[in-house]
């Protein structure tokens, strides 16, 4: 089956909207965070962890399971579900971020058929097309598909970033005419740089070809917040009110405010977890590093009133032992929190929307999270 | 509390006996297996977990925690139960194991005060006297402390030997005389090298100063499977029936096996999380390493018909493409299935101890694990 969004309402004062996302296993609220599971796996937790933080969709990477184990393996599995035991919706990218973080411009060749670029691991010379890149997340099974794109650099000239665009335009409608899979919706993705008028081109053309969702990409590329909040508002004008719209790779909590405001209702991130593993944990102060001194006696949880296991159980001083004795328990304990606090963090929006309260609740969040 | 052993059966063929052990923390039976939690953390486990698998007494380690976050910083924590949240029975070693394995030779003096070492983190000098040993584990508040010892050398002159047993006498006297905890058991440690008669004087003299318990010290130090059985043997002969004897950091399913054969009733190692890191599974056929090639494909669980999580969920492949992968979940659900493995044969022990199937059991078993 085909996602299927439904608008329930819209915030008085901004563009946030509040839905439900209905997928093959089963309904769930948006604005929502997904957790990412690079490699089929939400590093060092379990999916019975996931959904005990109330986690709805997870997110893992094409271009890295391609690699490790191979979709063909994944296939065999049964699909991703079954070989990484999560029966919840699973959403995978593309491949074309990684394509773009992972090689090294000089080790890149994009032509018009696809990516040429180098296996990040082993260095051997790797091929990636539109056409392939659905094929893989059809064999990976996944609930959600991304169309291949090219994410622009920032800065781009707005000559390269027109010829950008256009050819993510084609790629996508050749990853549209090959996608076979009838359980798995696929989304379109929105590029265009940092031009407004390629942009509004790009969602135009994209929505024309009738997607199941769209995502917002090309963003977290170094461009700056001011910078990033304008490419979503630019790209998500000309988005139809009846589909889902994911704003890719951002998961910081100012950010997640910021886009919800503006209208997105999804969000992924590598940062609660690639955080916790560094010994930081989100709080509504701001973040905190347990590796700190002063931390090595305080018998506090992470954050008073957190709802989530290693709050529940566990104090700082306990954490900051582990974190700085390598135990990875310790970096278990902080994704669950960091994870939960941005779950939660989208309940709270979900609620602003419903009480025409957004504004106000953005207010008190920045200024107790930026209060130093 | 002080913790009761209760003798309810012999075994018809051998001297394994079934009991049970009364702690603070409720009552288990024995044999046991108890994993170990260095650094106050079963590694990448929870405590949830651990009674999951049915695991009962947890070993943490006093020298480590000494060292890292201190024993001051545990004590004003609530103690271990508190600090690493789990509410069942804990156990601590001396550190005496420790100054063995983690201090060069060069850099230890053994005097009669205590051992004079380096901290293996920094270098800086320590030194560790029993009375400090009994100190740090009164603070750390555990169910069961262990008397502070010499581990012996393999091979050791009768002469050194002798010298060292008798120190490790004055040693447990001293400690027993500055233990204070009331609701902490205290163990005494026979040791003796590979000596019987050194054996059968420390196991006499220990019992003499009427422990709550007595381990079996100064094996696993490279003496060779059928030294150390012969170790054991001569330990435990002139300790007394109604009290539990505890076999130090043995944990090799055959040395378990022999090890309860001779009347040993707890057992701890750090093996079944250390060869997960490393990307090992018990099996009933013998270990497995997941990094093989030909668990590529293996879509079965580690374990057909084990109880353990790992084996409920997931398969050889997944196993295999975390481990490979360097995904620490991979690592967490090997630790899941090798601890619950160790526990299910210490279930196995005492239902053939209960039903005088010892030595059938024991011929089955090794059977199958070591045939290629």
């Amino acid at each position: 089956m085909k996602i299927k969004y439904t608008l329930l309402k819209n915030e008085k004062d901004t563009k946030a909207r509040y839905g439900t996302l209905q997928t093959n296993y089963g309904t769930f609220e948006t604005p929502m965070f997904m957790p990412v599971g690079t490699l089929a796996n939400v590093k060092t937790l379990s999916p019975e962890e996931l959904k005990e933080m109330h986690s709805a969709v997870v997110l893992s990477n094409t271009y890295h399971l391609w690699l490790r184990p191979g979709a063909d393996v994944v296939e065999k599995a049964g699909g991703l579900h079954t070989f990484m035991h999560y029966d919840g919706p699973i959403l995978t990218d593309s491949g074309g971020f990684q394509v773009f973080s992972l090689a090294k411009n000089k080790e890149k060749d994009i032509v018009e058929e696809g990516v040429h670029f180098k296996n990040h691991l082993d260095g051997s010379p790797l091929f990636l097309t539109p056409e392939l890149s659905i094929e893989i997340q059809n064999k990976l099974d996944s609930d959600i598909a991304m169309s291949f794109d090219e994410c622009i650099p920032y800065p781009a000239s707005y000559e390269y970033a027109k010829k950008s665009t256009d050819r993510t335009l084609r790629w996508a409608k050749r990853g549209k005419d090959v996608h076979k899979n009838e359980r798995q919706s696929l989304f379109g993705i929105v590029q265009g740089g940092e031009y407004t008028d390629l942009r509004h081109y790009s969602a135009k053309e994209t929505v024309k070809m009738d997607f199941d969702g769209y995502s917002i990409g090309g963003t977290s590329v170094g461009e700056g917040k001011e910078v990033m909040y304008k490419m979503v508002e630019d790209g998500i004008l000309y988005l139809p009110e009846d589909k889902p719209r994911y704003l890719m790779g951002v998961g910081d909590p100012l950010d997640i405010i910021e886009g919800v405001e503006r209208g997105v209702d999804m969000f992924d991130c590598v940062l609660p977890t690639r955080i916790a593993r560094h010994g930081n944990a989100f709080t509504r102060q701001g973040k905190i590093n347990l590796r700190n001194l002063k931390f090595k006696e305080d018998f506090t949880p992470l954050e008073e009133g957190c709802d989530c296991y290693a709050c529940k159980h566990y104090t700082k001083a306990y954490i900051r032992h582990l974190i700085t004795s390598n135990e990875t328990f310790g970096g278990r304990l902080l994704s669950i929190h960091n994870i939960r606090f941005l779950i939660k963090i989208t309940e709270e929006l979900r609620e602003a929307i419903k009480t025409d309260t957004y504004l106000s609740y953005k207010t008190d969040f920045i200024e107790k999270y930026t209060k130093k």
